[in-house]
């Protein structure tokens, strides 16, 4: 009786063809947002759904160490997009020559342009002090964290809804901006919003900053560095 | 003419009702499994085909910081077993009572029932010194690898595969068991393999050690602490 009981309990492993199709493309379709958004409002159903998503990764012992702050207020924009254009401006000066020129066209950021911004913090003190299993890895409520945002941005792309990550700003500006305590780090600054196109490919691949990398080159066995070819 | 080719060039916005469902299924159905790998061997293709996955995800400049170590040796799984359980002895200290004995109780891991473990790690010198969009906040080069790990976690669930999260380990003890360089960040330790099931809910929400949060307490508007009824 216990065994039938849990036998129902329990999930259905198989996904249907088209269902595995979709998970792959959302991986595989999914793209950093820069610069096609539309000004289509994103329906409060619709980010709910998707801050759902977010909300059920998984998180170092059950802590659910994530909040959501949704911005909608062009004045809050506005001051986020102030942020970003100094630190962007001091992150260009790194660059030289062409690789400088190509830096300052392209378009790293869609914050005014996308109906919806969402920072995503990560609280280290949620259900503290001892969370299960963060003992010896401090930052795993961040790395929780990023799983979330993974969710979402996946979600979004099923969703017909781009995403895109703004890494250039400084967390203690962005804390006083949104009023984020000192102890809550702010892990990412998203930009949302329909599009007009996804890219065949990402942008910094298609314009030539960065290669993609074989696959193989990333893959080692039992140990750092040792290659399949090395285990005969 | 141009503009023809561009939208030919773009992907396609929609995805089908059953790839939607396939997206939501993988993320409201992830597991962390602990107890329920079956020995059955986890082919060489389908691995690549999930590490193919996890490659996919966006990273901050394009940089794919990720390597992977592909674990299927009984003895340097042994080692690892060996890590973590120093490691959760002393984590099981901290609780007291009855909560220590839950804890007792818990599996954490299926580092030997697992046929492959994995360790996610991340390069911060990959492309550097300068990475773009890496300026001013470090940390986005592992929160890239962290996003890398949710494609992985997800493809695996979509097909039927279990993954399992190891925190409960010391980077510098896994550093030193898997040679991995000093400036090397050992990110994730992940058991994988097909599963007999996958749990209705998380294990630990079921035996309570924590409950879900309501969604709504963790969304905020314009600024940390606002709700949305703040807002009138």
């Amino acid at each position: 009786m216990r065994k039938i009981r849990a036998k129902q309990d329990s999930l259905l492993l198989e996904f249907s063809r088209a269902e595995k199709r979709g998970v792959y493309k959302a991986i595989y379709e999914r793209r950093d947002v820069r610069g096609h958004f539309l000004p289509k409002a994103v329906a409060d159903d619709l980010l709910e759904k998707l801050l759902d998503a977010a909300h059920h990764a998984g998180s170092v012992g059950f802590m659910q160490p994530w909040s959501f702050i949704v911005i909608r207020s062009d004045e809050v924009k506005r001051q986020v997009k102030h942020l970003f254009d100094q630190a962007n401006e001091a992150a260009a000066k790194v660059y030289q020559g062409e690789r400088r020129e190509l830096y300052s066209r392209l378009k790293l950021e869609g914050i005014l342009e996308a109906p919806v911004n969402l920072c995503v913090a990560c609280d280290p003190t949620r259900h503290g002090p001892h969370v299960l299993g963060r003992h010896t890895i401090r930052e795993t409520d961040v790395y929780s964290t990023c799983c979330a945002i993974q969710n979402f941005w996946l979600a979004a792309r099923a969703e017909g809804v781009g995403v895109g990550w703004v890494s250039i700003l400084k967390p203690a500006e962005l804390r006083e901006v949104l009023h984020i305590p000192e102890h809550v780090i702010p892990v990412a600054y998203l930009c949302v919003g329909y599009v007009r196109e996804f890219l065949p490919r990402p942008e910094l691949e298609s314009v030539g900053w960065l290669s993609r990398l074989p696959l193989n080159d990333l893959i080692f066995h039992e140990q750092w560095g040792r290659r399949n070819a090395d285990k005969s």
